[in-house]
């Protein structure tokens, strides 16, 4: 199993916040944000590892992208490596759900997924930001085609359903009249001299005639009802061609308004670093990652290997796991060193002699639990009658989201929504119900948003990672306290075990964390082999 | 010949305009951005003729998007249609140049491409915006695939020749940067009384509070280097995985350096009405769509056509031409009506008996100079070094821009940029060289933002807009008061023609001017021949 896993993106979280659902997201989210999320890679380039100590061998646990990057380079040093992987398929939460797929969850529910050929849901991470080196350099170097993901659509919904009387607005209508009110109070201040203390004659001036620009203000600096604003938030009548080509101007919605709706906390998505564009999502679904590392590796990896147990002693590390399709058999792997990239809920109920500080650690760090559910449509309604091709739009609904396929615009055929990415509390209740219900309960709260989804309804799926039995849980949730203290004892090699994945970064919930941990802990095993083989 | 293409981004004439190239390039761009340009077609759908009068035939001159799909609307009621179309390929602007292609200008000047297979450059036309119904109808119904155009890139440059020692800056440190400096002063004056005339204290509340976020300001809501403003603008060291993963945030530009810069004019790209994501492009080159009306309308058009008379009586429209193939030929083509498209600052030298006030219509709207430059690359180094992919980096030099592919990510061999969008005073300044010399001067410029162009130049193509046999200029310019005057009567029916093409738009430059201009004409030529049938 692997880490890499996208987190929900902060945007996302900024908005529940502020929108405020459940008290119990709202903390969540709050403690998420001051942390290791939403961030660049340090990654610098391939990692070169010279060659392994001959005969050296390393067992990694977990085929997921931390699990198979580490496998991949270790391999090319010189390693032997073998990886035990407890699903029947490479990816772990790099994992694309296509029709024909069965999804089953811890007691044994299982769905099987009736989407249209080429129509897909990623249960997990969905997006690639451009600032990803590490992931983009695999997807290069594996030949996995990218494809630009649309993260900010003008034209998607910002929805509160205690706002304008649950009526969705326009991204572009929100987005302008929140900038153009700012720079008209702005400007106001500037000409009253409430900046004279703080910021020079020379530079109001400046600051007045930019904000003229940036907010679509008028010559005397107002946002009001004219052509300015109407170029950023859309028209009344737009402009077109011959005599009916005369535009109208849109009016803005007023400052009190806006506020009180706080649709404003939408607007910044795509200002977040790991939210900019732009953002990739490889050609086919983001699992194509994952089985192309699959593929790579072949018999490296031994599926359906559950592990019970990981015992290390001064020579080796061993390693007991079960044959799942034969329940009761006990195996045995047995390697210099170990890579573990089990996700630490389950990592923590499996018997493993490491030390005290790494156990610790191994315990200190809760899983966010999640549900995605993927919808089938009969059409693409949301091209076809609301002009939404691509990106997201966001609500004050347990459902938080709606997000359009970055793809096959126009296809005549069916079409595959995003229907929810629901949180915390939320999620619970979700899989308090069977999965029809649960997809029923996406689609009631989906049609305050999109009537058409009543009458065009065709299937779904509803994923839940606190219920997938080879990671209960989203991510790793790092609190500010736990970091300090147990962040530096997950990483650090014990003896011969190593720990990598996206819980052991601090860009947790991405697929870049569990690449870059994976990379930095192989490189700190390599030093530690290299150094015994001198010794020896 | 036809008139839909894309004006140069207001965001673009903004940045020229505030840095300031050119006085005759900022006239201009001030007019342009009081006008009609930048924003949403009127178009609600098919558009239906309902059936032609019996035999009734029209003529369109020019084989652009407007007249075919002129043709296109005319043949299916029912009419006899013949295009007549100046060059040997259907599109007009609409026109995408590959490896092997051929542009020659006024007075002979012949350029070959010499682009690598799949590379191209598209001269005219290169984004669909989300709001272009027409078009977007037309890709669909011609069967067009369209993919993402990516516009804003938070990692592109924004660069100006006279800040920061001619250092290009990524547009994520300016914008994070200018809306955290404003939301910063904002709040201070909120804290100072100074909204009270005009903002109720439960609403300055508010507004203090979405300050916070939206500006990513600290708990005192000062803008500073920390976690939250690097999560917009970048991180010193970015987080990562393992023990190496903490990071170091950014320190923000001073409001000062930000104001004296003027690189905040860059920053607005993204919210125009014309410029807001979704954006689409053809798969393999806007060209695609002029050739599939083309293939479409197959013997409907007669190539190699030039016009040279237009004369019209109670019955026909007879037009006069020359089949370019052999010259001094002098050909004749009659039908009961005329759609003309041909640009203005031709249609103004040929022959042709309309009454004055359309007469004086087409003299009134002057055209824009420009140049653009596709420059081909032996690698793609703007995605290697620079961790650029698609989007637009725009500067004060000549050049404009530099804008990179949207598709075709990590490929392994050369690559093509639009290296220079070049217009007005600078435009006239580059077709006084020669096609060689105008690509060394890009280069020349563009390294100055991307010194690697030194290295790595392959060869390259200019395409000179104003000196195109066929429509000698960019786009019609409309100042305010020539609109006044002259545009009703540019549109409205003279006896038996009509013009059409995106001078005949409210949306000038664009493809979609272009196309609704072409539909609302023919609707009312349409409602003339059942009028006149009827009386028959």
């Amino acid at each position: 199993m692997q880490e890499d896993f996208e987190a929900p993106s902060p945007t996302r979280r900024e908005l529940l916040r502020m929108i405020g659902i459940t008290a119990g997201g709202s903390a969540m989210y709050q403690a998420m944000s001051s942390l290791g999320l939403a961030a660049e890679s340090p990654y610098l380039g391939p990692v070169d590892l010279q060659s392994a100590p001959k005969g050296a061998s390393v067992l990694i646990l977990g085929a997921g992208l931390a699990g198979m990057c580490a496998a991949y380079e270790l391999r090319n040093a010189g390693y032997r490596v073998q990886i035990l992987e407890f699903n029947g398929r490479a990816g772990g939460r790099n994992w694309t759900v296509r029709g024909g797929d069965r999804i089953t969850e811890l007691g044994g529910l299982t769905q099987e997924c009736r989407f249209d050929k080429d129509l897909y849901l990623n249960p997990g991470p969905w997006r690639i930001p451009y600032h990803h080196r590490a992931m983009l350099h695999y997807c290069k170097r594996l030949g996995v085609p990218l494809e630009p993901f649309v993260q900010v659509n003008y034209n998607a919904y910002l929805h509160s359903s205690r706002a304008f009387g649950g009526k969705p607005q326009r991204y572009r209508e929100i987005k302008a009249d929140y900038q153009g009110h700012v720079a008209e109070l702005l400007s106001k201040a500037t000409r009253q001299s409430a900046l004279d203390a703080s910021v020079s004659k020379e530079d109001q001036e400046k600051l007045y005639e930019s904000l003229r620009e940036w907010g679509a203000l008028d010559k005397s600096n107002a946002y009001v009802a004219n052509r300015a604003g109407s170029d950023r938030r859309g028209f009344q009548k737009e402009p077109g061609g011959g005599l009916n080509g005369r535009p109208i101007a849109s009016v803005p919605i007023g400052l009190t308004d806006m506020l009180d709706s706080k649709l404003w906390s939408g607007i910044s998505a795509g200002d977040r670093f790991d939210m900019q564009p732009t953002l990739f999502q490889p050609v086919g679904g983001m699992g194509r990652i994952g089985e192309a590392f699959g593929r790579e590796l072949g018999p490296l990896i031994r599926y359906n290997a559950k592990v019970t147990e990981i015992r290390q002693d001064d020579r080796n590390v061993n390693v007991t796991y079960e044959d799942m399709s034969k329940p009761g058999t006990s195996l045995q792997a047995r390697a210099d060193w170990c890579l573990c990239t089990i996700p630490l809920p389950i990592l923590a109920q499996i018997p493993m002699n490491v030390g005290p500080t790494m156990a610790a650690a191994i315990s200190a760090v809760p899983y966010v639990s999640s549900v995605k559910v993927g919808l089938q449509f009969k059409r693409r309604f949301w091209e076809e009658d609301d002009h939404i091709y691509g990106g997201v739009s966001y609500t004050d609904l347990p459902i938080t989201v709606i997000s359009y396929p970055s793809t096959g615009f126009h296809g005549a055929g069916k079409g595959v929504l995003l229907g929810a990415y629901i949180f915390g509390i939320n999620a619970m209740d979700f899989t308090a119900m069977t999965p029809d219900e649960r997809v029923r309960k996406a689609l009631e709260y989906g049609s305050q948003i999109h009537p058409q989804y009543h009458g065009e309804f065709d299937n779904g799926v509803a994923v839940a990672w606190h219920r997938a039995p080879f990671s209960m849980g989203c991510f790793g949730l790092w609190t500010e306290d736990a970091r300090a203290k147990h962040y530096d004892d997950l990483c650090a090699v014990d003896e011969r075990i190593a720990l990598a994945g996206e819980h052991a970064s601090f860009i947790g919930g991405w697929q870049e964390g569990a690449v870059t941990s994976a990379l930095d802990a192989v490189a700190r095993l390599h030093r530690r082999a290299v150094a015994q083989g001198e010794r020896a």
